[in-house]
């Protein structure tokens, strides 16, 4: 009885091992997903730390209150900040593509590709994001964020579309 | 041993065969997720078709230097542009919705739903993002937008709901 | 043969119940998720619920159209009205925190953390985040705020140091 529910075949494989460190493919995944989590939580503490070095690119009302973060409230404060606001773009520009890339990855991996194309495209992705986040905050030229975007949002639809042609296979 | 670690009743059943292609349910979410993937993805290259298009709705002051994207840089090419805009609100629009929908629809697929009811929780799901991408694109009036809001955003609390009603039971 | 596929030890453990109902640590975190996934949608709700309180608070121009949503469509409907607009900042910060988190707490639940470091984790992240929607809807000061986001943010992150550390280990 084992065997018949273990004994799916090569292309259909049971997911009871995939999603384990035992799956190098899966692992691949882990690390990926891991960078681009911490890349996610850093790009916040980036935002708060330019809001804190240049004193100002607040959102809300009550961020003029006097406290420990705001000890010399002024209106401008509230304006528009290029640098606290540039941070927050590149924040934008994660979550219109990280979290995608989550779940991407995911049922990826459980569509089995082999461990090569996996790697290429995963760290593709990653590497496509960071540097796509240096080239946002040293203010490149249009051309280099656009380049670097595409590069990553192309592994992200290569591997939705392996994904659907698994599913409807 | 085997049949002691995989014997789970059909109540709590065992996930070795629960996230792989021979579980319909876990099919069903892969083809949603990997459509909403694309979608996602998609929205990005809207905006990217957009600004080049319009020749506008840029958000970086460095967007302004001339450029393979912008051959005659001005200044109102940062103001505000509706059109390009407006697909970026597409885009806040999807991610307020999609990314939960993905952790969702996963924990959804463990929680052992009936095939017809993913099916039509799921595929609602798809079915209302996608026409809400139209009504936006297309500018149809609030409550027609409003209604697909409502009918995606209900399909993924009812999933979230049961979910939580599998896990605390 | 079936033992040699399953017969990992406790430091690479199998994954065949990992993702179930049988494993505290995965109960955790769909509770965890479900909880989150329903705060995620509940703040759009709460975005639509303070437009029509405040009868304004629209992003769209084709939203001054009379309807049903819009009895008495005026232009200043448009202008940024910090009622509605809080709605969505508070909806921007839980985007920029929570997705990575069903993300994070998925591999970490596989990482096999013990149940108690889990629970502390993923229940911290869950407060933290529950209390600064509360905090920023009161309009709390800015440290209050910056208190919980930070309880938060440490969560995700040392949840991803360690999913990080399991899979290079």
């Amino acid at each position: 009885m084992a065997a018949s529910r273990h004994g799916a075949g090569p292309t259909r494989g049971s997911a009871m091992n995939v999603l384990s460190l035992d799956n190098p493919v899966f692992v691949t995944y882990m690390i990926a997903a891991a960078i681009m989590i911490l890349k996610i939580m850093g790009q916040g503490w980036m935002t708060v730390f330019r809001m804190l070095k240049s004193d100002g690119g607040f959102v809300s009302p009550e961020d003029l209150r006097p406290g420990a973060i705001n000890r010399n409230p002024r209106p401008e404060q509230l304006e528009l900040n290029d640098y606290v606001d540039r941070s927050r773009r590149m924040h934008r520009n994660d979550l219109e593509n990280i979290p995608a890339f989550f779940a991407c990855g995911l049922l990826f991996v459980i569509a089995s590709p082999s461990i090569l194309v996996a790697n290429a495209l995963m760290y593709t992705f990653v590497v496509a994001r960071l540097l796509h986040t240096l080239a946002y905050a040293t203010k490149q030229s249009h051309e280099v964020r656009a380049t670097l975007y595409t590069i990553g949002s192309v592994a992200v639809i290569i591997m939705a579309i392996y994904v659907l042609a698994a599913a409807i296979a």
